[in-house]
């Protein structure tokens, strides 16, 4: 069982914390990518590191015991801000921004840096493997009726270039607890991953 | 065909900048653990942002053009140090470090918090795909004779709960250019996610 805390935050308070959070998030996506591709000498890294220190003891000074989690505000909007592919809370989601398809499907545009790197100038394997898992368990689930991987299988057609990326999946079919879909993943000059996968609904998610 | 730079640097050199940067990157990842949990009020993140637009802009005084790579020194150490499953320099990667086994493949103890969640609590299925594949790749090359993922299929067992975490894996045989390999992940309960893939030595790395 996954907890799933509804707050007492109206549709104003969500997009007010959203104001004070996501540029943060943002600045600290900035610093990672400067983080990796920095040339600067030992002095300037550690002033550098100071600095940085001085703003997580800041931000450390009243935080949550533990992850982020998902929460829910009273209207029901949904907050994964924490989660690692879409969380705009959290520094290491590119974040993706998923958009539904005519097909019942999702898609999403985005870019992957420097961060995200397997072989020289190419997005690692396993990464690709993030975001489709992400995609397919998205097109397979309902907001309110979430589905986990049961089994997904990847298969690399070629490279993909770190740069402007495209994912989209969709629901092959469904049966019983189980659902199937597929999708992939694109560069500039086309399908790079293809994935397909069986997703479940979760006991405890089961009407 | 992928470039593997060899720089003019010894051992020592490799070292030395090993000292300025791994401090940094793990200050780094500090900051985004802390990015995701802090409930402090809007001036103290503004406050926080501040000195990390102030660190971004001191790191990026000098930069490379574009990503880490891998790069190689003098005496043939391998600087892995942009990737995002072990580099040293990349704030993203947890690192994993990984040690051999008696029977041939590799294994690494680490630990994943808040950055890396998907269901709240637990690690995303698709780091848990991530983590996997850089295993099974990595017990499927030598470090002269780099495979990359051909197929990979992730079956899920249960859900991994953040924390501390382990990877196995292990090469099954080579047919050719294939090389099998499988392997594991577990967390404090045991094994939650089985993996499975074929790797290919890439033509340009074929004898």
């Amino acid at each position: 069982m996954l907890d799933f805390p509804v707050e007492n935050l109206s549709a104003e308070d969500v997009e007010r914390l959203r104001r004070i959070y996501e540029p943060l998030t943002n600045s600290v996506r900035d610093l990672i990518d400067a983080t990796i591709r920095t040339e600067v000498d030992g002095d300037a890294v550690a002033a550098a590191k100071a600095e940085i220190d001085s703003a997580t003891t800041r931000l450390r000074s009243r935080q949550l015991d533990g992850s982020f989690g998902v929460r829910f505000g009273a209207d029901g909007d949904q907050m994964p801000w924490g989660n690692v592919v879409i969380g705009m809370r959290n520094p290491v989601a590119p974040p993706l921004v998923f958009a539904p398809t005519a097909d019942g499907g999702v898609r999403a545009d985005f870019h992957l840096g420097a961060a995200y790197e397997g072989p020289p100038g190419h997005v690692h394997g396993g990464i690709a493997a993030l975001i489709l898992d992400h995609a397919l368990g998205g097109a397979a689930s309902a907001p309110d009726k979430p589905r986990l991987t049961g089994t997904i299988t990847m298969r690399y057609r070629r490279m993909t270039a770190l740069g402007a990326l495209h994912v989209e999946a969709a629901v092959v079919r469904t049966e019983g607890v189980k659902t199937f879909a597929e999708g992939r993943l694109c560069d500039a000059d086309g399908v790079t991953v293809e994935a397909e996968g069986v997703f479940i609904r979760p006991r405890w998610a089961r009407d």
